[in-house]
Order: structure tokens, then C-alpha cells, then sequence
């Protein structure tokens, strides 16, 4: 069992590649390798098989081939720039997440192999004037070129599995909270510092007021779920591919009283509420009413509750004093 | 008020040019040029006003610069290869269909003139798992690669419409029946020779049986909206600026029935009933139960009964015996 990570250096990717080495075993095979492959040179991981890092630009076809072989079982594309990013700079958004999955795609089309292709979509494919509950078969009506971009891929996803191009599968991922490191050019990226930064004993602005709703996934179960996702039967998941993976709606206010519950009271007090009406106006468009039918019919998994969310960060991610 | 039709040489773009000369006018000014750009080379409609014919390949952006001036107020963008040439030829339908829409988009976008943009998507954009009854906000789940070319292009027309890059707006058009001309690639194309051959005293074969659903339009009608489609003020529109145009669900046995009231009982007769699995299989996915809300609510009409649809066939198009 031969496994790509396309995207590989970032945050779902590490931590992707780490639980896939802890477990040693895909789709029923021993893991033989594992191919970490980012535009930043990915920081390896420790495993008892062959690890191997490279530089991709899935912008760039002869640089997708160097990376998609033959011999290439499954690849979980993760490759993307985010959403504010997309936002400002359109043409980066359509080369990298339209184009570059479109590349890797393109790539496994000419092998003709047809490896499992695991996609990471987004919430982001939701907005405007797709009604609420949403979820797997919610019209995508999204009000970010992030958005499109993905929503795009999972056109791609489903066609390309549907012509036996790949054996694709593309899941819309919450918002992952805690997410480690440090805050990016999400608009989103404030749902984890509030908690990350105070955890770390560092102060932390929230944007938004306490009632604010989101749609969240521990970055620990995100992984887990994107290892089942690879190992579902392409028949088992039917004529749409592409999925909403399980979270858990809440509210800023359920965070920080989860974030109490598991760390005590002193890390909320480093939060500083100031409100911010450019980020409040891009989230306010967001959408929280989601619901994960198809993907917890197929066992994959929202968190128990997001206490436990706390917990993995301060055990997997939380830097050493 | 400067035209410019791409695909103008296909069966709705000449329609198209015909009932806008005959109008003269559209969005409140008089059209002082159309012009006719194509793959193949289109044929010129007569008009009181200049009328330019030019070859135009969408798949190429430097032949797109050549077409799309700063002068260019409304795009109707028709050009496309059909189902069963983008499902056989699948570079050809991505490289047309998709990356063609998006060359488009592009040379608006690096103009800044942000022009009206009408695209004409498709009913192919829905299926799969998408539930009954489809319209404006169903779940696009294609089973075409055309179809997935045509969702592709809608969530372009949107974000691009977003951005303020284009004032653009999409019809999923039913489909054109009866459509004059030859038989086309298309797995539609029987439904409207069995009745446009008949019409002509020629023989036709009905692959499917009597009771077989779809969702239809005549040509005419589906032009009236186009016009209409362009003159809707974008806020009138909403965040979703693709939408179903208005059709009428008929059974074949109904098809036949029009045709017998308005041209009596012998055109029917030269239908010949030969079930071919291999249409039957693909027309067996497209869906018929479909709704057109918004487009109704903003004005834009289904034809008033199948008969009209022979009616204007016997007026607009049958060849002069
Ligand atoms: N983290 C979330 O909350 C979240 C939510 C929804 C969807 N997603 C999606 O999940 C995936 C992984 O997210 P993440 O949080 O690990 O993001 P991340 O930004 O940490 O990782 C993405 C990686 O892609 C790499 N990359 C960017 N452009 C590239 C290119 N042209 N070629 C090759 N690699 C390139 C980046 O260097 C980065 O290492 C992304 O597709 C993201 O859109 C994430
Ligand atoms: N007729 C229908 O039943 C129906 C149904 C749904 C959607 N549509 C859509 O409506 C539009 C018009 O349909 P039509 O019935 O007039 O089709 P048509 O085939 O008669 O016309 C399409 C035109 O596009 C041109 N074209 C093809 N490739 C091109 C390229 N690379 N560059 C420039 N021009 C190119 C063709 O030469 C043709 O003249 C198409 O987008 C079609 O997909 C039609």
C-alpha cells in the first residue's frame, strides 16, 4: 500500500501521515510507503517503512507527474491555499485549488490506474441560497472563490470516479478546531487561536461575539475519518462522492465553556473581545445548520463533545513549556 | 447596444440573432450591432444594423480576445459540443465546455467592462442521488461529463458575478424541442426527430417507448427567455444566478398526440418503434420532474401547449417542400 499525500507539509497532512504510520495499515495492507508531497518541503515523519518527501506544485503538470506514479495506491489531495487567500487573489485560487486538482486528476486519468483519490472539500461550498439543514445533497451555492474552487473539485471528483478515471471519494471538512500552529490566512483562523493562544498562555482576540455558531471537527477525528474515507468501497458510496464529514455545531461561548471545563478558568481570561466587522461580515455568510448523513450511515465520526477537542490539543499539540 | 453571440452559427444562437433583429432593442437600448462568432464559420442574419460574422474558438483565449472587445455589452455564451460528443471525446468536452466557459470569463474579467453574460447550462446538470423534484437549488449530481461541464460553468457564472467581474446570469435550458436541422450527437436528438421528420414526410425511429418523461421547450420560447434572461436586473436575480428555465414534463405519447392535432393523422404513421437499449440506457438517468420557480417568478414562460411547439416548427423552420 503505496500513499500520497498531496499537501503534505500542512496541518491535516502531518498528522494524516503520523496516524496513517501509527496504524500500518491501508484499505486492509501493511503500509510500504509514504510519499509526503508539498510546494514547502514537508517536514518527514518517523516510520518503520519508507518515507519520502518532495517538492510538488500541483499548479504545474510536470511537477504533478514527478509525484503521481504508477505504483501510487491512494492519494489524499489536501493541496489548496485557504480562503481569505483565494479571496485576494483570484488567479492563485483557480491555479492551485481548481487547476492543480484538476492537474492531479488529469494525471491519474493518463496512468490509467485508477488509485483512490481522497478530496478535502469545504463548508465553504455552502451559502447564498442554498436552504438550511444543509448537507450531502444541499445545492452549493458558495459565497467565496474558495468555495467554487472546491465545489468544482467535487464535480471532478464525482465524474472522474464516475468514468472510472479514479476511485475518488471528496469530503467537506468543518472547521477544524484546535488547530495547531499558528493562525492563518483563514478568516476562520480566530475559531482556534481563541482557544490555542489561551492554552498556551497567550492572549487571544475574538472577533465575534459569544453566540456566534459554527460548524466544528477535532483535527484528531478529521484524520480518523479521512483514513475510513479511503477505506470505503467506492459501491458503497454511490452515484455522489462526495460527502459532508460529521461535526458538531456550537457556539463560541460552548467552546470557551469547554476549554474551562478541561483547562480551568484562567485561560479565558486571556481572551480580548473586539469585535471586528470585516471578519464578522465574511462570517456572518458562513453556515452552521449542517448535518453528516451519508458519512455517519458509512461510520465516519463528529467528536464526542468538544471537551475532548481541548484534550487532543493540549496531548498532541500543546508546545512543551 | 453591441451583441455578441458565441455559438452563434448553433440552432439557438441563429434563433437568437433572428428575434433580436426583429426586436431591435434590448435592456431599453437599440442594438446597434450583433455579432456572430463561431468554430464553424456562422452564417450572417439580415438586420437593419451592422451584422458581423467571425470564427471564434472558445477552447483558445487569444481567438476569445478577437471576439470579446471592450465594446461588447451582452455575451451570450452558447458554445458547447453536446452530451454524447463530450461523454465520448472527453478532452474535447473539458477543453470546450469547461476551459472554453472559463476563457471567456477570463478575457471579461482582464477587460474590467464586467458585460451581461448569459450562459446556457442544462437539465444534464441533474441526477444521481439528487431528489425529485429538481429545480433552481437541487444538488447538481451529473452523470455526464457534459453535465459536469455545465455545473462547473454555473458555479463560474456565479463566483464570477460575485466578484463583479461579470453581470452574468445561467438557464438550465429543457431541452429544444422541435429543433430544426439534422439529427445531432446528442441522446436527446430523437425527441425531436420523431416528430421533425414526420413533419417533413420522412421516416424517424423512436428508440424509447410511449410513456418515456422529459422536460421541454421550443425553440422559440426558449429564445423569448433568453432575451428576457438578459434584460433581468442582476439584483433582481439574488445570490444564485443560475436558474432552471421554464419547459413542460411530456410523455412521447404526448409529443405525438400535439403532432396529430395540429397536422392530423399521418405524420405519426411514419414513426417506426425500434427500442435501442443503448439510448434507452442513457436517456434513463435524465430526470423530468423540474420546477422553474425563480425564472417564472422573474418572468420567463414554458411554452403554452406542445402544440405551439409544432405550430411554430410547421412556421418558423420546416423546409420548403
Ligand atoms: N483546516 C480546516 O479547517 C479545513 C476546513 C475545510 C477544508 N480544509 C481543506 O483541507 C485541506 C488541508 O487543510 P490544512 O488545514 O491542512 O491546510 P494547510 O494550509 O495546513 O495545508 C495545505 C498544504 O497545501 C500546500 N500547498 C499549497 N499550494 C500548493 C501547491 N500549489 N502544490 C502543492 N502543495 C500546495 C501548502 O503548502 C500546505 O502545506 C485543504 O484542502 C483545505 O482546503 C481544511
Ligand atoms: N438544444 C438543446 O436541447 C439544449 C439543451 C440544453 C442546453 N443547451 C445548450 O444551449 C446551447 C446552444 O445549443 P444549440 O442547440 O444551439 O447547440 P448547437 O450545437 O446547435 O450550437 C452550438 C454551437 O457552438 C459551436 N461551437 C462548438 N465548439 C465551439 C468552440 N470551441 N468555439 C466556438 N464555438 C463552438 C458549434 O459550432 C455550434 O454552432 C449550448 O450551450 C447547449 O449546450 C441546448
Amino acid at each position: 500500500m503505496n500513499i500520497l499525500i498531496i499537501g503534505g507539509g500542512g496541518v491535516v497532512g502531518q498528522k494524516l501521515a503520523q496516524a496513517l504510520v501509527k496504524s500500518g495499515m491501508l484499505r486492509g495492507q501493511a503500509i510500504t510507503r509514504i510519499t509526503l508531497a508539498d510546494v514547502v518541503d514537508p517536514a518527514p515523519v518517523a516510520a518503520p517503512f519508507e518515507i519520502r518527501t518532495m517538492i510538488c506544485d500541483i499548479a504545474d503538470p510536470a511537477s504533478v507527474a514527478e509525484c503521481v506514479s504508477k505504483d501510487t495506491d491512494v492519494i489524499y489531495l489536501l493541496a489548496a491555499i485557504v480562503s481569505a487567500h483565494a479571496e485576494e487573489d483570484f488567479d492563485a485560487g483557480m491555479k492551485i485549488n481548481l487547476f492543480g486538482t484538476y492537474n492531479v486528476l488529469e494525471r491519474c486519468r493518463a496512468l490509467g490506474t485508477s488509485p483512490v483519490v481522497v478530496f478535502t472539500s469545504s463548508i465553504a461550498v455552502y451559502g447564498g441560497e442554498a436552504q438550511d439543514p444543509l448537507g450531502d445533497h444541499s445545492f452549493p451555492n458558495p459565497q467565496t472563490s474558495y468555495g467554487m474552487q472546491k465545489a468544482a473539485g467535487e464535480l471532478f471528483i464525482n465524474d472522474y470516479s464516475r468514468k472510472g478515471f479514479i476511485d475518488g471519494r471528496a469530503f467537506r471538512l468543518p472547521t477544524i478546531s484546535v488547530r495547531p500552529g499558528k493562525p492563518n490566512r483563514a478568516a476562520s483562523s480566530f475559531m482556534s487561536s481563541i482557544l490555542r493562544e489561551p492554552l498556551n498562555g497567550q492572549e487571544a482576540v475574538c472577533p465575534v461575539d459569544a453566540d456566534f455558531l459554527h460548524y466544528y471537527l477535532s483535527p484528531r477525528r478529521c484524520v480518523d475519518n479521512l483514513i475510513k474515507g479511503a477505506e470505503l468501497a467506492g459501491d458503497d458510496i454511490g452515484q455522489n462522492r462526495v460527502m459532508q464529514m460529521p461535526g458538531t455545531s456550537l457556539s463560541i461561548k460552548q467552546l470557551i465553556d469547554a476549554m474551562t471545563a478541561v483547562a480551568g478558568p484562567e485561560p479565558a481570561k486571556l481572551i480580548r473581545w473586539d469585535a471586528q466587522p470585516d471578519i464578522k461580515k465574511i462570517v456572518s455568510g458562513w453556515r452552521w445548520d449542517i448535518h453528516a448523513d451519508k458519512a455517519e450511515r458509512l461510520g465516519l465520526k463528529a467528536d464526542d463533545s468538544f471537551e475532548d477537542n481541548i484534550r487532543y490539543y493540549l496531548e498532541d499539540d500543546k508546545p512543551a513549556a
